[in-house]
């Protein structure tokens, strides 16, 4: 015990829970916490250190999310096997991550992840469906659309002539700014303006990397994944291949008998599983990344906005010390799907074969639509929004969790305390698309894994998605009781 | 170069390019970088620090755009003269520089069309330029500023939630229609909502092209053309291919003979030249096309809007039967650049291949600025604003010429009555370069057609282009004044 010698200072700064999470991560990332040590139970430390054990649990949850240490059970938590880390954005950075300023969603339909225009009727049964837990729909009703018009208002009534002219390729300097500003406080992401793209949606974003890292490339992807991306990939790049992934994501054994050499990652939440990489897969994967001069990974940040327990997860950018990262982010979720604005960090590596490439592309968003969103996240309505989203958000997941308790003895749940989504497994083997059909037949929308897959999912047991941003309170309640009658 | 000592550090604090632009701007307000001095290119400086070559140029552009140096084509970057940097300080767009508001050059500056600023120095004999003929430049003071506000601020305050979900790939479906109508009575384009494509730009709309038509394509261009449309298309396409063309346009001998298959053609107005394609030429161009399977024209139908004498063109696809003409337009120069909505007019048979290929790509325009369009549109707003434009344009066009008198005896006009620029053409033996220097040394920038050229132009003689557009009646006076003086 005595070699935890944490010292903690109460008040303001740091909460207690971050102090001890912090002092731990250092420990094992210097090598004085060896791999395969136990910890303190959270109740010995707890008394110990004197503090309550639920503030010791936490710290442990967010180690255990970022793959410092791992929970066994009946016996307690053990230091994971982590290769040589790589150094984690600084603590400075990730206090201010508890501000709460996140959330990404690449927008459009079809693709899981969108969610999409449900079909009205349900199946077979031809019930309509009146209850759809699409993973994708977000609470529009939290938008502050007060706030929106009298930004727009402002920056409309000044007869601002430049702002109808034509902006720069890569975007507004104030917006890529704003946007720099806010990556490294909310993501530890450390990026220049002139390394920010900014562009109007993923798609887009994703359409330029063709010019940047040119078509002769094999992109892996985890299966399943974000099909979207997935397709749009597959419309130019030489190869796209489905690898082998586990419960810490895409491995890098596949990765490497894949001879890919770009590789597409979700690692703050993979969709649609939810898995949170652990910090070793991000050093495993860096290091393959940075040990062969053309390789990249493409970090999908969608939606590291929401989480409900424990400290956001850092960027997979914010580890890269090789720039082999590049980085992509929208507004489309966490503002609103029809504010076309995403945006791409590219490593200082690839500035070069962006100017030549594609830097005299035309910028794909309004000046003005550039100006109202930046005054909108310098105003701090970005923010407050943001925790608002959060708060909704945590309340339809809890209420969400303790409403579907009687399923879990059929159902193993995954994916919670984040994003917009949970999932259920099956304990015994059967099929997703009896599961489906049963939810219609009783008016209830639920999707599917396959639905996001690449190639075939070796189990017998079927997963389902079940996402709540856009289900009000009673129809959670309502909906949920009607799964747990159905399936 | 090692009279630049440069000092970067890395890491936190000021980005690199930043470091670059201050040192710089302080050697020359200490008068320790002197006016006419010739800065190192962005590549030697660039390799000197070792740092990418685009931070180079953006320290470069904001120097620029500061007034700090000025870029004098084919030579490189000069310093300006202090006492200048107050003048310009004076100006609008500089206090607007201060206030962080920076107005950085606007991309395809060098794309003739997209105009762009012109640099504040003129050449060699170092005196301020002052008038400016951009032919692209727009007069934004007449744009319906009050009209616009009101519309957005009507659309916003009803809290229409839809507003703020993601629209369909193609754009929304009202303003599909509407663009139908307008392209309908003002140009007589034939098409139903489903052909209409509509996108943030015509870059954007291009690089769409490369998933409809496929990249096996060999794209035909007149010589000169729009640079900007040449280097996108050559940025999928497997060739691209100046073709000759004569008084009437492009020659179908020139098409036949260069193997392509597409061609990008301009006959409402061509840009640079200004020519009108005549309605024998559009019959063997669109009897080119109907004559092999994948034949296509590509009608970019840019500032159709503006004829000043006689009845618009009609457009090449309203006279085309076989479903060959891809046509594209855009409302950057009828609204306001900013504006980022363009579209394209698929034919029918390409319809397929669009959904199959891209048709899942999200929107690229935010639905709002749609909506709003739409509402401009309808309103009746936009035709009055069209109508306004085209009597004050009609007003500088007519000065102009008046004011050019002069210089007819040893110049051709040509391009008049319609669009925002014309032409001169020496009528005896003269390098375009002097013209512009000529111009330059009296205060006035002067475009050449060379920045349009494609390949060689074989001619003796040397043809500037003058726009309007963005200057203001003593403006054009003044300018034609000094240029019948200085040519």
């Amino acid at each position: 015990m005595n070699d935890l010698a944490i010292h903690l200072t109460e008040g303001k700064g740091k909460h207690l829970y971050e102090q001890i999470y912090e002092y731990i991560a250092d420990e094992i990332r210097e090598g004085k916490l060896l791999a395969g040590e136990k910890l303190p139970s959270t109740r010995s430390l707890a008394d110990y250190l004197q503090v309550a054990r639920s503030t010791v649990e936490l710290a442990y949850d967010q180690l255990q999310s970022e793959g410092y240490i791992e929970s066994v059970p009946y016996k307690g938590y053990y230091i994971c096997r982590v290769e040589e880390l790589y150094r984690i954005s600084a603590s400075g950075d990730r206090r201010r991550d508890t501000d709460g300023k996140r959330s990404w969603r690449p927008d459009g339909e079809k693709d899981g992840r969108e969610g999409g225009k449900a079909s009205q009727m349900g199946g077979k049964s031809g019930r309509r469906i009146d209850i759809d837990f699409s993973p994708n729909a977000i609470d529009m009703n939290l938008f502050p659309f007060g706030t929106w018009r009298k930004i727009t208002r402002e920056i409309l009534s000044g007869d601002r002539k430049e702002l109808f002219a034509l902006g720069e390729p890569r975007g507004d300097l104030e917006l890529r700014r704003t946007v720099c500003r806010y990556l490294h406080s909310s993501r530890g992401v450390n990026a220049s303006p002139e390394q920010v793209i900014v562009g109007a949606g993923n798609d887009y974003l994703l359409l330029l990397l063709q010019y940047i890292l040119g078509r002769d490339i094999t992109v892996a992807f985890e299966n399943p994944s974000y099909r979207r991306a997935f397709r749009i990939f597959s419309s130019f790049a030489a190869r796209t291949v489905p690898v082998p992934s586990d419960e810490n994501g895409i491995c890098v054994e596949g990765l490497l008998s894949s001879g890919a050499n770009v590789a597409y990652v979700m690692p703050s939440r993979q969709f649609p599983t939810g898995t949170v990489m652990p910090i070793g897969r991000r050093t495993e994967l860096l290091r393959w990344a940075s040990s062969a001069a053309d390789r990249y990974l493409v970090e999908d940040d969608y939606d590291s906005e929401f989480r409900y327990r424990g400290k956001p997860i850092p960027s997979l950018q914010s580890s890269d010390t090789a720039g082999r990262v590049i980085y992509i982010g929208t507004f489309s979720k966490s503002v609103a799907p029809a504010i076309r604005i995403s945006f791409m960090v590219l490593p200082e590596r690839l500035l070069t074969a962006y100017e030549k490439s594609c830097g005299f592309f035309s910028s794909t968003v309004s000046r003005i639509d550039q100006t109202i969103l930046n005054e909108f996240i310098l105003s701090g309505a970005f923010e407050r929004h943001l925790n608002r989203m959060r708060k909704a958000y945590r309340e339809k997941h809890d209420l969400l969790l303790e409403c579907l308790q009687p399923l879990l003895d059929r159902f193993r749940l995954s994916g919670e305390y984040a994003g917009l989504h949970v999932l259920l497994t099956s304990r015994a083997p059967a099929r997703e698309e009896e599961l489906l059909e049963k939810a219609a037949a009783c008016g209830v929308r639920i999707y599917g894994l396959k639905e996001a897959a690449l190639a075939p999912l070796e189990t017998s047991c079927a997963t389902v998605l079940l996402g709540y941003g856009g289900l009000n309170m009673e129809k959670i309640r309502e909906g949920a009781g009607r799964l747990n009658a159905a399936l």
